[in-house]
């Protein structure tokens, strides 16, 4: 039981954050900056969801996997937004 | 040994999300700027992780309490000061 539990909420924790990219996503896009944006945080953070990546591909865990996968690809659309409304 | 490398990937990887926050932090300070950051991401972020944390106190894995305590002290941050730098 316990471990339903936890396996539930490291459900809802794994879709927090990776859903939590799509508002930045959506208010750079339609207000067309991201001056305010760091792109070392973006650049550091992909290469950490890149290493949780591998991680879950190592010790075959579908739920890492998924998440980090979307989470990196949400990130890097971040990081070209970036370079493209740098000011 | 897989084990190791695994461990070893799991760590750097805690290290790189947990930091990247950091630029973010320094970025706003310095500028007094916030207008382009997504406050629902860091509200849905810090949710996130705030879930993770409990799913580290339940399964008692350190890492997973300290990348994420630090995680989310750090995103509360970034939260308060957006608050403070709206436009």
């Amino acid at each position: 039981m316990q471990d339903l539990y936890m396996e539930l909420i490291g459900l809802s924790a794994g879709i927090c954050t990776t859903v939590s990219f799509i508002p930045q996503i959506v208010k750079i896009v339609k207000s067309k900056h991201a001056r305010d944006i760091s792109l070392w945080m973006y650049v550091i953070l992909t290469m950490g969801i890149f290493l949780w990546l591998v991680y879950g591909i190592l010790s075959s865990r579908i739920s890492i996997i998924l998440a980090n996968g979307v989470s990196f690809l949400l990130c890097s659309f971040i990081i070209t937004s970036k370079m493209k409304y740098r000011r």
